[in-house]
């Protein structure tokens, strides 16, 4: 397997964008990374998106936005695994330019969701649970969301304000995030009386979405000088899935596919949980962040909230999560956010996430979940000083 | 870059499939895979769909299908390029395993369309064009390839009967495959008097929707024992992309992503047009195996029927086509094509395609068609004897 190294990044800011369709905005994208990268060429283009056939009825989204970017002619799909969708395209850029079959690879996420009603997002976001035996049954996908957070607050004692830390945190971060979608500062009290969406997923559990798309460039680390500085490498990728139906899976409290996609990229990154320096994890809902940070040996099972309210995922804390401002403030353009979260650790590695740089930012760990917890992708990125 | 063999095929009758839903018609081909290659475990799924979102209201697939297919936890994505889904979901398969990072890949192309009322499925097929310059304007997939064969006719001064001896030998072949859609002998009367869909396309120049599912297990070549009988290898694979909208192409008549992405399977199998032994191409319409032909160096420009009226097509010719009924007749389950089509040439490679046998089969080229040529992905499979 070839080493693999992030040589570009782009990203539109997490918006509704009227003004823009959906290849302006991914062509936007892709091309901020190429610049980035002082590229003009690159040999395969994969794009990470969900709902664009439901949504702006247009599918072939891979050779529709490769000609778009001036492109034409290259090779290029889409990948889908609902709201993973952003990591596993980052995936498949990896594993092809790992393979030797391809030489440089963009991955793009891009979702455009805000034209529609919002019934109708619901709708569309319903289909990455089980169409058969959930989503016929009437439950929303938050909705299924609030069923794990009830579940998890009565097991394990937690109040709701206990969950308050992430949200909060989450909003501050995205202050400083030009490119994130919500600037509002929250308090604990806003978040008490945020109005109810399923209980107890209320407004500020969960993650607004949006419209935006979001970049990386990919190439082999040994098709570029030793010294090229900063040299950004991926040094751990692994995926893993569940059931898709929530009711499905033994213990429902659990993120197996989290457990193990982070393990095996631990494993391949030579690394341990206390090594990773930052985590731009998953936090659709604040439960899912939870859970995402238990299932990754960051937190005891059933103590994830502790790590909130003593302080640990602030910048200036010992694990840092949502440092621009995660899902929850930066947005949650869904096949886009997988991206996202691999070009913010890039600028934190670099040292160009300007005021919200963290002061240790050497090894970073994304984690995108789809569905209910039925596809996590986890990628370890590295910055090499030599 | 590791090289890779094919050790288990899989497929579903293609049909009206009322009984059964899209994860049963996929669970049932990789069980069919697995079986035939003797395995019970698989690291990485990729499934090759266009449609559910839209038909059945499901995505996330990956997920959904490796659960009911047994396969829990693995890795697991759907990758979708319009009517070329089902190969690229073989590509990614094999860029997986060549790339080291997985040791085993089940690629599964799949689609469920017959539920639906006809116009549903016209519009969903047209998202496989570009929703704003073509679909906008009420042009559907249909109309955009009867543009195209009309401009030929001019162009070339061929007549529709002309075309005749494709849909001819894809309804003969289809006869003895049990697991094709149609199975009636069509004449050349019956052709020049079917129904008119959008002129000049008739209902025989038109490939049937349908039902269906079909797999193949790809592992690393130097996995298996040297004496391994049959070693199918996959010796050629690429992908090209081009305008999704045909009135950005520069020259309509000439598929430029099946020129480019034939010419590097050829180079990376070490080939020309001469060595291969048979051609599943994708006759969606009757023009587009006459492009496909002239693109990959098999007839000149403007001269592809003459293939048909000289009998090089068929199973006795110097290049046999289609030859288990192509989409023409095996019929064209859209997701799923692109891997019935390999699947066919395993069956063909390994001399198991039983009355549809060709006597010389140990170069078999493969090519998927997404939109009216907006993707186009090539294969070039062997059969190795040692």
């Amino acid at each position: 397997m070839r080493e693999v190294a992030i040589i570009g990044i782009g990203q539109t800011p997490v918006d509704e964008h009227w003004d823009k369709s959906l290849r302006e905005l991914a062509g936007e994208a892709i091309l901020k990374a190429l610049q980035d990268a002082q590229r003009e060429e690159v040999d395969a283009l994969y794009v990470g998106n969900m709902m664009s056939g439901i949504l702006t009825q247009q599918e072939n989204l891979g050779a529709l936005i490769a000609d778009w970017a001036g492109l034409r002619y290259i090779e290029a799909v889409k990948v889908e695994a609902a709201c993973s969708s952003g990591a596993a395209a980052v995936r498949q850029a990896l594993m092809a330019v790992s393979s030797g079959l391809i030489d440089s690879a963009i991955a793009v996420g891009v979702e455009k969701m805000t034209d529609e009603k919002g019934t109708e997002i619901t709708a569309a976001l319903a289909t990455a649970a089980d169409a058969d035996y959930e989503t016929a049954h009437g439950v929303t996908f938050v909705g299924l969301n609030a069923l794990i957070m009830q579940r998890y607050m009565y097991e394990y004692g937690w109040k709701h304000a206990d969950f308050a830390p992430f949200s909060i945190n989450s909003h501050l971060n995205a202050m400083t995030n030009p490119n994130a979608r919500l600037h509002e500062i929250i308090s604990e009290k806003d978040y008490a009386s945020a109005k109810m969406i399923s209980y107890p997923i209320n407004l500020l559990d969960a993650s607004p979405i949006g419209d935006g798309a979001a970049a990386v460039l990919i190439v082999p680390k040994d098709s570029l000088k030793p010294n090229h500085k900063p040299m950004i490498t991926i040094a751990g990728s692994a995926a893993a899935s569940d059931t898709v139906a929530v009711h499905d899976r033994k213990d429902p409290l659990w993120l197996k596919a989290a457990e193990i996609s982070s393990r095996k990229a631990y494993q391949q990154a030579g690394v341990t949980p206390q090594d990773i320096d930052f985590f731009e994890l998953h936090d659709a809902f604040s439960i899912m962040a939870v859970l995402s940070l238990e299932a990754c040996g960051f937190a005891d099972r059933g103590q994830g909230p502790r790590l909130g309210l003593d302080g640990i995922i602030s910048r200036s804390g010992k694990l840092p999560i949502a440092t621009l401002g995660g899902l929850k403030a930066r947005g949650h353009p869904v096949g886009a956010t997988g991206v996202y979260q691999i070009v913010e650790s890039v600028l934190q590695l670099r040292g160009e996430a300007a005021e919200n740089q963290l002061s240790k930012a050497q090894i970073a760990m994304t984690q995108n979940i789809g569905g209910s917890g039925s596809n996590i992708i986890t990628h370890i990125i590295k910055r090499e000083d030599r």
